[in-house]
């Protein structure tokens, strides 16, 4: 059976995550690939209902324990009925946001227990770790000027905090350098997805 | 602040839990208590979704990561709100399972590990633990002359489950004797009250 491919999106808030997504589905459909875009929370068939507790819960109105036990369950159910049946069809699975998400935003932003939160995710995930990240470093100065004032629960919060995961996802992609691949998305999108499509193009080895 | 008592009624499906509950609730409040009566899972303000997720789910249509950490995610969220608001307020609360009812059904039965089951519901409870627990105790065969054939994805489940779920509560009894209290719930309904009203009698120390 052939064996897809998991690619994901990661960064603070503003980071243009989701465009990248899409430029990067184009390419890969160019070449011949059939690609799933997808993304955390809510692309399950649950998924409505993880969106509205995540995201229309007020901001300081959801505990610690709730807000990670919802993402891990949301990522659970995603990982069993949409990644993985995917992979197993040979597809090209580009996902915004997934488990490094968690380990930034509740890890690093939220200070709960790392070693809690891979517990509860390899648990979430079945161990499905991506076989490429694209960490889209983004500075929070820059952040705070791309969002109109607050969309979310989660962009509602402070500089501190974005600040807090943005050196969690450094520390991330330190950790796992066979993985991750940051590109710098303070440059004009342009400039991004081209960094972004020279490591696709050698990733997949074409010429 | 006055401290509230905080009560858990648990066993398989069929033991009359909701009845005894409803029974203890009119006995506490006609000796003057403010009794709260709740149940997992789905008693918070995010109960709908996760009725709909849990109860509503084709059986083997959900991996046991998404079935635990659904009903853990609905338990921080109880506990939360409604749990440890009521018991600041001096109240009784009086709740149809409880975190014994994961390690029963998910632990006992689907065989899910057992320390990560705890560990994660530490987290998702902060701790919090019930300081009396009713555990009615049913013959498997009388639950399943009690039951209609199958009302939602878990009593659909075979006898050798509820076999497994009854063993890890028997487990559990004799893991946490100084809260829990074996109740046996094959008698009639007033002969199994009378047992949990003598309790409640000594534990609030009512003559």
């Amino acid at each position: 059976m052939e064996k897809g491919v998991f690619i994901t999106f990661e960064g603070i808030d503003g980071c243009g995550k989701t465009t990248m997504q899409g430029l990067c589905g184009q390419l890969l459909e160019s070449r011949g690939k059939r690609v799933l875009l997808t993304k955390e929370p809510g692309d399950s068939d649950f998924g409505r209902s993880f969106r509205q507790m995540l995201l229309h819960t007020q901001m300081g109105e959801m505990n610690d324990a709730t807000e990670v036990l919802l993402y891990a369950a949301d990522r659970a159910r995603h990982v069993d009925k949409v990644i993985r049946p995917a992979l197993a069809q040979g597809m090209v699975v580009l996902c915004d946001r997934y488990l490094d998400s968690t380990i930034a935003y509740q890890g690093g932003g939220r200070g709960v227990e790392m070693d809690l939160l891979w517990r509860i995710n390899d648990f979430a995930t079945g161990g499905l770790s991506p076989d490429l990240t694209f960490y889209l470093r983004l500075d929070v100065e820059q952040m705070a000027s791309r969002l109109s004032a607050g969309k979310d629960r989660l962009e509602k919060e402070a500089p501190r905090f974005f600040a807090r995961v943005a050196r969690a996802y450094e520390d991330l992609a330190a950790r796992f350098p066979h993985r991750f691949v940051t590109v710098d998305a303070n440059r004009p999108p342009e400039e991004v997805f081209s960094q972004i499509e020279r490591k696709i193009t050698e990733f997949f080895s074409w010429s």
